[in-house]
């Protein structure tokens, strides 16, 4: 297998620069087009390895699904991954052109380099190799969305209309990072989510600022309220309710938690990294596990009144923005979502109207059992290839799929992931190591063969 | 005069359709030569009135100066007005294209109809008028500046190099409202002003809102808790040192500001106009004082993070907010901004860095003199012209220029404004009745030979 990485690098760098290059960005309608092209061009290759392939409309983009089942008695993975990603424009601070991959120390630079495509990419090669080889060691489904950054929008329909289809033993998903790469882990929980936008409107039209102000209420300061008090400054959400079923993890296991933090980049290389002056965290807990096993509320986007050049002497007549709680075990999604606007309903003014949206950004937050087989043999896998011992680590992004596919195809999800926390995901300038990538190949190879040998 | 007005009523509409037509918008530098060509506009009119007319350069947009000196033992008067405008897009929500001027229900639609090149006009008008028939009453001088709604930031510099040239016995500017056209006023105190532009820095990209929320500060939430932090719920400024220098009024004076509030359109009236369904006030006084006699605070336009389609899971690396504050008699604006940036700093983070920009918006408040024979002859004007009784009233705008010349030239000013809080002046579908300018043109007249008559 490492032979067939290196004697085909150049290849595997071309193949995955055009992939790369599709500008499938799910967040804007504007790149439709792009997307069906990069799911056309995932039908396209895994038709090439003899896979059964087909294209799955859903609501929006549609579903890349293909399998191979070559006994009905070998054990079937479930591989999800998904096409779409983030926006990127060059002008956010790119360094070059974020849909034409280039390579700098080792390392690719695209958007969707290490999230999802890049990894999504390991997958296809390592089946590749099992194609070529002849040598597939037991069933395999792979099934890639399309509106993963927009909150798997169509995912659940999807889902529950293609059960039978999407029956297996165990997911695999590669969505996640390691440590570093002389510290393998593996991600054993991520966090959910619920998200909203909120709108606060004034009066009909902008309306002038010396003759209104002090009798009108202005959208933006109300907002600006509205923020300030579901989150404290000290990180505390004040909304009532939102902790009450946050699991407590007891002190043993925020010790276990800390040794695994030791392992990743201090406070100090993470704000050297930003430049930023200091991490903060909620009252009690350290800047990791704010981050991961505790829930947060943070604004993605406000707009509101003139954003022009100089000044424009207005109360805007509306202002709005974007929320997202990132939520940790034993929370509801639409429970918490219920305890936020009923909050924010209650602190509104009677002199302005509020208009929510609710994203479909909703999920429940994920946690892997560290004593199933799959979650063993991963962790065998990824030692083996890395030489040292894997950990488990709280994660605090979210990967929707994981809890929708629990409650709906009751399986374990497996999150073998190979990027690093400087791959700047959802940020200008993201990367992947070339070594991320071959160290990846090999490890799902050889996990999905300890999985059929045990299985033996 | 009234002869005059009617008959000359179609091309009167003509001409200030074509003034209405420059885009001379001052915010935005990429409307530079439109203000410039208005300016030759109007230089070309004054001249054609045999007025000793120059464009006089500044930093930034030219003033235009026109002057008729008739005999120096008269009495002279200095007129100012602005002839830049608000920015304005058919898109903001204008019904039809703000600088193509189109008349309904005999009203003028356009930006600048009436703040304030359609209060220009009038002064144009009444000049020309004595122009026709050789009836100067008195010295006059013009001097109309192009950036009035950027904060005359070249303004101060203009007046100390031109103090000879300014030299006069009292100021006459149209740039403020009657109470109804039933009911004339004039304006007899204006608001001060201090404005800045705050950035909240965070990291050095924007993050994933997933893997660094809870350990890293969000500038948007923060921006949102200085917001906060400035002016609380019930519209209380709660800076140290805001108010010290406010003016408090007797009751006794506060009973006779409610007299003129309470021929101003009613708080039931006022939130039918704009669709909202209360006002606010200070507690402890009315709307209407809130919006006069009491200094505020709003938010004019405030931006961070995403603000595109759909949601991005990101935590921002910057948010910025363009603060206005209304200030009023006594305020110093230097103190008052030194207070609040000294307050925004002491409640920082720190997590992020701040960057204050300071605007040009910035004046003391003004109060006309009451007593004098230039507020007195006002009044007569316009009740000559109106036939009942003109009320002072305190107004929540700010005239910059008023307390600047009271400063360098140690002259009185004059607000002779023929608007109505209607006209919709910094909004969508500005406008100006065709009854104000023309009754404005005929008081300006009957006022400046009121002046010349009482002086000989």
């Amino acid at each position: 297998m490492k032979d067939y990485i290196n004697q085909n690098q150049e290849r595997f760098l071309k193949e995955l620069s055009e992939f790369l290059a599709f500008k499938s960005i799910s967040a804007d309608s504007s790149f439709k087009q792009d997307c069906l092209d990069c799911a056309d061009y995932l039908v396209d290759f895994f038709k090439s390895i003899e896979m059964n392939t087909k294209l799955i409309p859903t609501k929006g983009i549609p579903v890349v699904f293909a399998e191979k089942i070559i006994d009905e008695k070998l054990p079937t993975v479930l591989i999800y991954g998904h096409y779409d990603v983030q926006p990127a424009f060059k002008e956010d601070g790119w360094d070059s052109d974020p849909f034409e991959m280039t390579i700098k120390n080792q390392k690719i630079y695209a958007r969707g380099a290490a999230d999802d495509k890049g990894q999504v990419f390991m997958h296809m090669k390592a089946l590749e190799y099992m194609y070529k080889n002849n040598s597939w060691p037991l069933n395999i489904k792979v099934f890639l969305e399309g509106e993963e950054e927009v909150g798997s929008t169509n995912l659940e329909d999807f889902i529950l209309e293609n059960k039978s289809l999407l029956e297996s033993d165990f997911i695999l998903i590669s969505d996640t990072s390691i440590i570093s790469n002389t510290q393998p882990s593996i991600t054993a929980g991520v966090r959910g989510m619920t998200s909203m936008e909120l709108t606060v409107k004034g009066p009909k039209v902008d309306v002038h600022s010396g003759v209104y102000g002090g009798m009108m209420d202005n959208p933006i300061n109300f907002l600006s309220h509205i923020i300030a008090s579901i989150k404290d400054k000290n990180g505390k959400i004040l909304v009532p309710g939102f902790y009450d079923d946050v699991i407590e993890y007891s002190q043993e296991q925020r010790k276990e938690f800390e040794e695994v933090f030791s392992k990743m980049p201090s406070s100090k290389e993470v704000c050297e990294e930003f430049e930023i002056k200091n991490l903060v965290s909620e009252p009690g807990f350290s800047p990791y596990e704010g981050a991961s096993i505790r829930p947060t509320f943070d604004v993605v986007g406000i707009q509101g009144g003139y954003q022009g050049e100089g000044m424009k002497t207005i109360i805007p007549n509306q202002a709005s923005a974007k929320f997202t709680f990132r939520l940790v075990a034993n929370q509801d999604p639409n429970k918490v979502k219920n305890h936020i606007v009923d909050y924010i309903k209650s602190i509104a003014p009677d002199t302005l109207d509020l208009a929510f949206e609710f994203s479909e950004h909703s999920a429940s937050a994920y946690a892997t059992n560290l004593n199933s087989k799959y979650y063993i043999l991963a962790a065998k896998a990824m030692e083996e290839s890395f030489g040292n011992k894997c950990l488990p680590v709280m994660c605090g992004g979210s990967i929707p799929v994981a809890s929708m596919l629990k409650e709906h195809l009751n399986k374990e999800t497996i999150f073998l992931g190979f990027g690093l926390e400087e791959d700047n995901i959802h940020s200008p300038n993201e990367s992947y190591g070339i070594f991320n990538m071959n160290i990846g190949i090999e490890t799902i190879f050889k996990y999905l063969n300890l999985i059929a040998s045990q299985s033996k």
